[in-house]
């Protein structure tokens, strides 16, 4: 039996390097030795990905329909993706968790947070993550690219300061590890490695040949 | 201002002839005047239809991600369909509600009851049936055909029996009126129809023009 994997969420604000940041720490954590597997939210499975594209094209998503739809796609991620990979002993790094569930949902668009953190229970059944790195901005850096899959883009600088705010709360309440996003993105990797690392601490780096 | 629209949900066990007798009384209302919408759940809006399709679909959906998909499609029906129909004074008919929920998903595949409760409260943000009929067979009959798109009626007649025992146990704590589906489609029409003519009973009939 391998020792379980190490499960890491990333979090942070629309444009500030999260994706790239992401696959970077997959590819060192490979380097290193680590089997890992790098997901999304909400997607990572053919039910979340279907998930996606629908809340993309349907015009007509309520507020309550779009947290239980992403709720949907979470439970499918946690059961049949996550959950078994951190068995096997993979790490596993998640762009994206909980935390912009309850930022976004909660913090931006206003909807209670108790009744989303019960959302979160009933989707995870009680899944969470090791340790969750939330990638700061200093200054509001808007995205370079307008991208069509992710509705909250397009909602303005006041949402966004009342999304940056909600994560900045979160932080502090569930003990997340914040890292600025400044200075390039070797740099920023480096930083996002060095907070990783000590998750595997007390373990032996075991080479895998597979 | 109209008068709030009734909100009559149609249970049952599937075979029972519940599809048609939501359509009659749908049928009957109108013709006595009242203003009547006769919707289904999971769908009643695109969202709801494309929820259905997708958990057709896809071969992979946990029972957690089913659950909060039918939750999703209901949270839209509720409030894109139900509500400002019953606020405009229109009677609302929909074939299958939260007790096909409880009885499928709880009784007959397991989850626990309170827990789908929590997912009932957010996606009908309280709004319920002012009567839950449950339409009854003293015998249990299979389906006639057996309809691709429902994947429980494949489930056999253990599960048949789960969910038919949840539908009892459900009418008996919430108070739904038992339909007997004995006798003619017409015979039975009018034992539903009785009973949702007391909801009127203190109305005056309107007749609709329009």
């Amino acid at each position: 039996m391998p020792s379980r994997g190490h499960f890491i969420a990333v979090e942070g604000l629309d444009g500030v390097g999260k994706s790239t940041q992401v696959q970077k720490l997959g590819d060192l954590l490979s380097e290193l030795g680590h089997q890992t597997v790098v997901t999304r939210e909400p997607g990572g499975t053919l039910l979340g990905e279907a998930v996606r594209d629908l809340m993309t094209s349907e015009k007509n998503v309520s507020l309550r329909a779009e947290a239980l739809l992403m709720s949907a796609a979470r439970a499918q991620h946690c059961e049949e993706l996550i959950e078994p990979a951190l068995a096997c002993g993979t790490t596993v790094i998640v762009d994206r968790f909980v935390g912009s569930f309850l930022a976004y949902q909660g913090y931006g668009r206003g909807m209670d947070i108790a009744s989303l953190r019960t959302l979160i229970d009933f989707s995870t059944n009680g899944l969470l993550p090791d340790m969750t790195i939330l990638l700061e901005s200093p200054t509001l850096r808007p995205p370079k690219t307008l991208r069509h899959d992710d509705r909250f883009e397009a909602l303005g600088s006041q949402f966004q300061e009342s999304v940056r705010s909600g994560y900045a709360l979160l932080a502090k309440q569930d003990s997340w590890v914040r890292v600025s996003g400044d200075g390039d993105e070797e740099q920023v990797a480096q930083r996002i490695l060095e907070n990783v690392l000590k998750l595997f601490a007390f373990e032996s780096v075991e080479i895998n040949d597979n």
